[in-house]
């Protein structure tokens, strides 16, 4: 990699290459396609870097969570910043590569399930017409996606598609936000929303907007400044709370963590929010959850002898299909994927899947039976 | 070591001065006696056996946990065993050596606290004057211990002494339960409460018990056969819940398994006794305190600037009293010990301490001045 203007790194598949003989990189195949998937961080190379027809494709960076907004926001911004609502879905990286549309997650493996449904979601070709040196950064959520639980607001069923950023083959950085907006307005690309431009001391106006989001029970929002520089992401209350209750059954198989510092950050979003009032109700509701729901897993164990959630996708292609359960099976780590039915309706595959977790189903099996641990 | 007859194994200094030339064992000095500490479990030494005057002194075996009674007893037992009370305190190996009352800690350190406060506990001598090959293991609980939060049934102030098990020097195993029972009578050593013998098919018989534990706030109990063999611990509901509560405010301080293995525990255990009922009571107490008590950490940070709980101990020397200080401050990772105030009174020194918790205070520092955080 070499530096160019404005910090920007230039990137080559010169040094992914070097990585495959250092066993940091993989080659893959996508329908008659290969690239190569950088595996882990090491030499200056992120894992998720993907080298496709000679061209590569930087990984979308890590943004730092900010958790009080008043001193967050003076912390990060001396200008105006632009805030978008961030949307709880999984993130892909969408480009064109020898005429066909391929969508990457943050791993670096062509997702299956996205280039599948993508006619259904985005008219993306136009944009890429313009500018084939694009990148389209975009969440596909809802409560049809095959990687994540929960719900999104606005997104009943299915999945939808929401571009947020734009970057461009073989370079690190972002479009700057006029010249992205510019290219998604023309070409209808579906965005997430901009939720309005703030200045670092406008606390009270950026007050008002998380509470709209918490209202409609939206993720929360992701603050840009204008092209380049630091960004950081805010997360409402509600999607705390809700973080922690739709997964309690999963009290034995997620870290404690995921719940501990769920419930940290609901807690100091109440206080600076003035939300207080609201702490005594959505902790009613958190303890039934955590309590209540582990014992209906409890229960699911000892009717079924193992700990399973379901969830219903649908595909156009049944080669796609077996592709993404080969992949889901490869990367899920103490997860089972374990197809239930599958039904062709409507021009579409409509596939129910059960996840099968092996942690929290394991571990019951040895202490329901009686079994002694010391710990 | 060498095995002699029915498993036991002979504990000699030898290898311990040779875990001495490995640096996995530290010698030590307490009122002018020497003794030697394993630091690191290896070579079958296991980290906390002590060497004094000469001979060696066990350590107090971890007991393993089991989750649900019913399974869990007939998966230990095949005969009648004991059920004893399981007291919430910290556990300390006593011996008689060089004349001297002597409190090792699980660690292996002599704990200056009890060595000083035992006079006021229990009556000793006459036992190791009996028989000075003794161990004698015990809790000291109370909300005036220096170690551990939180409320013991039976203990309102200070501390008091529960005597559970004998062992003997230089060597591993436990006395058997009738002839530790019949010194235990002799010498009118205190001790936790025998809740009963139990067929392990009594399944009610038990249940009956812990329901009452329960009732008591009572932390639980270790079940013993008469002798040799395999020893299990079971927790009420009752503890499991109060120690989620109880901790609440260091939400941010303590790992994230700490909260969640309680609540796990709680709905295995009410699942299993019949207490549904009482889930819903249960589910909104902890909630409140998860979400509430964490809001109290936070604002007190905001006030205050540090995350710190205090608590009183009361002692009779001086110099005992700077040694527990030191020792505290050495042993624990990241709580520093403060002391708030010292007063002469009654013949004892009455001590305030404070626990200041630096891993959620400078969490709090960080996220509070709007620090953002990748996670």
């Amino acid at each position: 990699m070499t530096r160019t203007g404005k910090g920007r790194a230039e990137l080559t598949e010169g040094p992914i290459r070097e990585a495959m003989d250092r066993k940091q990189a993989r080659e893959h195949e996508f329908e008659g396609l290969s690239y190569l998937r950088v595996t882990d961080d090491a030499h200056g190379l992120s894992r998720g870097i993907v080298a496709v027809g000679g061209e590569v494709v930087p990984t979308y960076p890590h943004i730092g969570r900010i958790f009080v907004l008043r001193e967050g926001v003076r912390a990060t911004f001396d200008a105006p910043f632009r805030a978008e609502e961030k949307i709880d879905g999984y993130n892909v990286r969408i480009v064109r590569s020898g005429g066909k549309l391929l969508a990457f997650t943050r791993g670096g493996f062509v997702c299956p399930f996205t280039v599948d449904r993508l006619p259904d979601l985005a008219e993306l070709d136009p944009l890429f017409d313009e500018d084939p040196s694009l990148v389209l950064c975009a969440e596909v959520a809802g409560p049809g996606n095959p990687y994540l639980h929960g719900q999104v607001p606005h997104v009943s069923e299915d999945v939808a598609f929401f571009g947020f950023d734009l970057m461009r083959k073989g370079r690190s950085g972002f479009v700057p936000l006029d010249e992205r907006d510019a290219l998604f307005e023309r070409h209808a690309i579906p965005r997430s929303r901009v939720l309005g431009d703030f200045a670092p001391d406008d606390f009270e106006g950026l007050r008002r907007v998380v509470l709209q989001l918490d209202a409609e029970g939206a993720e929360g929002m992701v603050l840009k400044p204008p092209a380049e520089g630091k960004r950081v992401k805010y997360v409402t209350p509600a999607v705390n709370l809700a973080d922690v209750v739709e997964d309690a059954s999963l009290l034995a198989e997620l870290p404690g963590e995921f719940f501990a510092s769920r419930i940290v950050r609901l807690a100091i979003g109440l206080d600076e929010l003035g939300l207080e009032g609201r702490s005594g109700e959505m902790a009613e509701r958190m303890g039934h959850a955590l309590l209540e729901d582990f014992e209906g897993t409890v229960r699911q164990f000892r009717q079924e002898g193992i700990v399973t959630r379901s969830f219903d996708i649908r595909m156009r292609s049944e080669e796609r299909l077996e592709l993404l359960l080969r992949q889901l099976d490869q990367s899920a780590k103490s997860v089972n994927f374990k197809e239930i039915s599958r039904e062709r309706r409507d021009g579409y595959i409509h596939c129910r899947l059960a996840k099968q977790y092996q942690r929290s189903t394991s571990w019951l099996h040895t202490i329901m039976r009686g079994g002694s641990v010391i710990d």
